[in-house]
């Protein structure tokens, strides 16, 4: 969809475990935000692991198909304890991912007043993490021979392509450039893992050229972990492989008021195919259906879907909303899932 | 060396930077705890930066027979931006530790009473990670094609064998065993890297059965970053491949006091060859020569490696002295490099 169309035709997957409470907000808030004009139109998917149970599907060719058909897609959560390890992660998420060329997969970290961080002295942090989300490790290359006897070797390959690296890569210089700051850092390995680091180094370096106003560094993976607890406040955009970036926002959530509020967007940017969005945090079982869980992340990752289709204005009221009710929580007795929501809607409609 | 020789045959590299500085301190720490009748003979290598300009070589098979003579290694920090990122990690570092077979890299953190952590609310830290140490994306292979061009593509492959995570495990299951706490944790990413996550989790749970009284558990690696900085506390020892090791490790040590105070040891379990000990940080050129390094880290690697070489009551002193030095600095103006060693000399020796 773009701004001017006046229908948002949106795939709404709810999935696991508080996958559904969150999604549930999420949706609420967005019917609140958009203008009188726009008509919402949802379809509803059931992916997961009651459909795996029941079917042994995970994500099928039809599926991808119907999928297709929206501007973009809200997920809650998939995972279930109940699915061996790997199944779901590698047959829905990471297939989704990859079927529609989600390669840019952005984590905006930005630690609100009054929200609790695990650091001392609640430092600045306000910055975003441009992940690549079609290559490295994560492409399923690898496998193993001699399973499960002592001669047993087993292979994960990192696959990374000056295509692939390039598109990512500018993606978050053009993101730097657009930002007060104009800060981008490249965090890999490229003292180890040095037939990827060249690559991620050298394109790095071509397509700094295009932008000369954007201010370059360069730091390692493990290096980077120091920094996300000690000086937060030197990030403004990172970009990074696969891998390194989803440990590294995950840390990134962490100190930046939990994954109660972490959102993200998996983005083809050009549109071929419709973008995900979706909190970072996962089904948690242990809290599910009982109203617990916080769908702030949700209704963010809400605000970044707006965003994406070019409705900046409602994209900065949901921010703006959920900064203000974070900030009126601090003292005050917990309130439920769709207690939040409601509050939200209210904000975002006023 | 066993206990019972009467001569410690060290290897000392003091390396680049500060490395020269906080060797000698770690050096002279040595000789105050030592029983008068053990006699230490020391043999310095000049490796690093400035050898490597001189005559292009890195680590030579010559140095290797030369190294193999010793009861262990001291290591105070290799590398400098003089060199293209990679020559000396590759050509020393890892070379050194593939070629002695350094297969469990052992990192104790532990976060001592009056020391600074960026951690709100001083919580318990008191864990030891055992990282893998030749395998995994260290090995080197890999490759690239079409170097420089728009099709480059570059590979690095992860290899893990039954037999190298094995004993890795088998070495983290024994230490756990010997704690109080009896509580060990397997780290890895076995939901995205299938194939080598199902060798890791595989082999952990076989392992476990031979230490019945070790409780275990297993977080994924983006997990495990944020329980570092949010309930440090849950982890008594951590297992885990080399890249997630790396990566960890030093997160591990920014919330335990730092990478001033974290010691590591670059362990051959069956002693065919000596094992290696070195601070966690790297050279610091930018403080190298101003006597500014705080040596605690080199200092505390020599009580890991006085340990290993089975001096456990000297060990234990040592890790004493730089308990109550730190505890001692709160509050008062900074002392030099040689200071410190100085005064952790004097307590040793008393
Ligand atoms: C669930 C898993 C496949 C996923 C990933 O590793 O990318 C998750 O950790 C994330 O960060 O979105
Ligand atoms: C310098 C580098 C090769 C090394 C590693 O990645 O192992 C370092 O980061 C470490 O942790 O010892």
């Amino acid at each position: 969809m773009s701004a001017s169309s006046r229908i948002l035709n949106l795939a709404v997957i709810p999935g696991d475990g508080i996958g559904q409470e969150v999604v549930a907000e999420g949706l609420k808030v967005l019917s609140a935000v958009l203008p009188q004009d726009v008509k919402l139109e949802t379809e509803e998917f059931d992916f997961g692991a009651r459909r795996y149970h029941a079917t042994g599907e995970t994500l099928t060719d039809a599926d991808l198909d119907a999928l297709k058909r929206h501007d973009a897609i809200l997920l809650g959560a998939i995972g279930d304890p109940s699915v061996p390890s790997g199944v779901l992660e590698r047959g829905f998420l990471l297939k989704l991912r990859f079927a529609f060329d989600h390669h840019v997969n952005l984590r905006p970290s930005k630690l609100l007043p009054g929200v609790a961080t695990p650091l001392a002295g609640q430092p600045e942090i306000d910055f975003v993490v441009v992940r690549e989300g079609t290559e490295g490790p994560y492409t399923g290359n690898g496998g193993t021979i001699r399973k499960g006897t002592p001669h047993e070797v087993a292979t994960e390959v990192s696959v990374n392509t000056a295509f692939g690296v390039e598109r990512v890569v500018r993606d978050a210089f053009a993101r730097a450039q657009a930002r007060p700051r104009k800060k981008l850092t490249l965090v890999h390995k490229n003292n180890v893992l040095t037939f990827a680091g060249h690559l991620w180094t050298d394109v790095f370096h071509k397509v700094a050229a295009e932008f000369p106003e954007v201010a370059t560094d360069y730091i390692h993976v493990d290096a980077a972990t120091i920094y996300l607890v000690t000086d937060p406040a030197r990030f403004d955009v990172i970009v990074t492989d696969n891998l390194f970036g989803d440990i590294i926002t995950d840390l990134a959530a962490a100190v930046s008021g939990g994954i109660g509020v972490a959102a993200s967007g998996n983005i083809n940017p050009s549109g071929e195919f419709p973008s995900m969005f979706e909190p970072v945090h996962g089904s948690a079982p242990d809290i599910a259906g009982q109203g617990k869980a916080d769908p702030s992340a949700t209704v963010l990752s809400v605000a970044l879907l707006l965003r994406h289709l070019g409705h900046e204005s409602e994209a900065a009221r949901i921010e703006e909303a959920v900064a203000a009710d974070l900030a009126e929580r601090v003292g005050k007795p917990a309130r439920s899932t769709s207690e939040i929501g409601d509050a939200l809607a209210v904000r975002v409609a006023g």
